[in-house]
């Protein structure tokens, strides 16, 4: 990973604030930043230097990943090491991440803060998380390597599923055959809903059992060499009827729509307007109660989000998810999920697995 | 479980803090008052009334889970929903978790109140997670269960560990049984550190393999309605020598000193040193590089925090680790954790595995 750009990057967009220094704490922004990959760890930058601090647990992996940055193990936690350090770099306003920091950590900071110098906190917008948007050649390769992972785990799921199992049971088989393919965690907690159950877009797997007829929702994700994988895919338990075929096809066109819309220059409200369009035709569209996607990358919901009105526009490097669905109370639902990666020219559909409807 | 016990409880502290209202938006927080087992919920108290707010993907799970408030899903976020009933309700002074809620988060929050009336933010200290210190016989049985399921896969693991296994795959095999066994989630990602890298406490499962002769800690635990366990065990991978046996015995003796001083009145910093001394006699101390152990529930690391110089008083009903390690770097690490219940008399040991050395 070329971390030397990623910092490089970091001071520019600090000097176009006219920052002079910036603490890092969000996790995944720290690990973009310098490949740490620990859970406890704060980055600091202060007029073009950067610093990286941590507690003793850490002290051997820091220093074997942390890369372009002065690596400091204290005695005590890593942000009390971090204000001193900015003290002594009489820093005048620190930048902190807003969207992260708790109020409490906020508090905390300023009385380390309080020393020899007067140091003003800043509020700093999603910088790191905009530098992450857009994907570098190293992180489009590991994301393919995530995403191709998790696609091969499909067939295993799906050969578990018959009526009498338990959504769990499935879930199993597809964990377990992540950690056999090298999976470091699933991205989240795996969906497995069947029945009714596939009418609730967030339900999990549950120890309910799958029924003799209805749809089954597979959410699932692994992370692999830190980046993850997310994709869904519906199938059908028992012989299908026409109100299932029309249901899946429509949520099929929809998501169709939502990947030809992708490409440079295009917003992401333009993408989730494509989409919900196709299910506007059908009648459906009250039943699609989500937004269309979400950035992914070191973390499974990173921006763009692809929700109606967002003005942010695409560009090459993104890596998005495209997933409609229709949700029927009481009755089941359908939801079709792949990665999409923004090329120069247009979209590449990263996830390799299948789409017609499947009648197990 | 008695959730309007909790909601009193709740409404006693708001009003002996004289805070007229209060808005609940960590999870785990929210979902021990109210039983909303969901990711986005806000829960609002309002002199002496409670109030649910949620989103359109979670109606009908709100519904059917929420008890003894009532239940507001909008169309828009679950906050704005929550501020415009504050703001109806007219309350002067809203209590926020000031340990959860971002600065953004309060920004916004500020802005939504921004309503006919000046309604102020009051920073709250951690009330709910105090009421949540003290485990009720529901949460105790729940617990209880949590940690049989978590025990139960200790033979698991031990039959996949060999030389020349990933760690990873020892982690498939422990992480599939806990599955089949009815397990929602694990309650961290899993630990399985062989040979040197049994030496970094904070190690998880990689792709390297388990070496010839050396440790392996197994540090893991499971979600079982909704609550944690939390255990580690260390084993021997081959002809254990005189280092091994001793660097284990010393490990137990601390953490039996430590299970042996937990009683109702002594302090968290109490425990800590007890285990901290045993290994100060044989001159591990400066090996043993973090704290003795932390409360488990809801989440996987609660209050109280058993560490040096910690004054919080232990109380029948606490649930606690109790789990001292001794890492040489390079050469390899010990920890032996069990979960501790406080009780009227003294304490009992909740997790059954075996703790003698044991070679593999």
């Amino acid at each position: 990973m070329d971390y030397r750009a990623r910092q490089e990057r970091l001071a520019a967009e600090v000097e176009r604030r006219r920052g002079d220094s910036f603490l890092i704490t969000h996790r995944a922004n720290v690990r973009y930043l310098c490949g740490f990959t620990g859970s406890a760890g704060v980055l600091a930058y202060a007029q073009g230097k950067l610093a990286f601090f941590t507690d003793g647990r850490y002290t051997v992996q820091a220093r074997a990943e942390v890369q372009g940055a002065r690596v400091v193990t204290g005695r005590g936690p890593a942000m009390e090491a971090a204000a001193g350090w900015l003290l002594g770099r009489r820093s005048g306003r620190v930048g902190i991440e807003t969207d992260h920091m708790t109020i409490a950590g906020r508090a905390q900071l300023a009385r380390l803060l309080r020393g020899r110098r007067k140091a003003r906190l800043r509020s700093m917008p999603a910088m790191v998380e905009r530098l992450r948007m857009l994907k570098d050649a190293g992180e489009l390769e590991l994301i393919r390597r995530a995403v191709r992972l998790g696609s091969s785990l499909f067939d295993t799921a799906v050969a578990a599923i018959r009526p009498g199992a338990t959504e769990t049971a499935v879930a199993a088989e597809l964990e377990y055959e992540a950690r056999r393919a090298g999976a470091e965690a699933m991205s989240f907690e795996s969906i497995v809903a069947g029945g009714a159950n596939s009418a609730l877009p967030h339900w999990r797997a549950s120890s309910q059992v799958i029924p003799n007829t209805g749809f089954v929702v597979l959410d699932f994700g692994v992370i692999l060499s830190g980046y993850c994988s997310d994709m869904t895919r519906t199938v059908w338990v028992g012989k299908a009827d026409k109100w299932a075929r029309e249901t899946y096809q429509a949520v099929l066109e929809a998501q169709s729509a939502g990947i030809e819309a992708v490409r440079p220059g295009a917003s992401a409200g333009d993408i989730d307007h494509a989409a919900r369009q196709v299910l506007h035709r059908s009648g459906l569209a009250k039943y699609f109660t989500h937004s269309t996607g979400h950035g992914v990358g070191l973390e499974i919901h990173e921006a763009p989000r692809l929700a109606r009105g967002e003005t942010e526009v695409l560009r090459p490097g993104m890596v998005i998810t495209i997933e409609p669905g229709v949700y029927m109370p009481g009755k089941g639902g359908v939801r079709i999920e792949d990665m999409v990666a923004v090329t120069e020219t247009g979209h590449e559909v990263l996830t390799p697995t299948p789409k017609q409807f499947m009648a197990v």
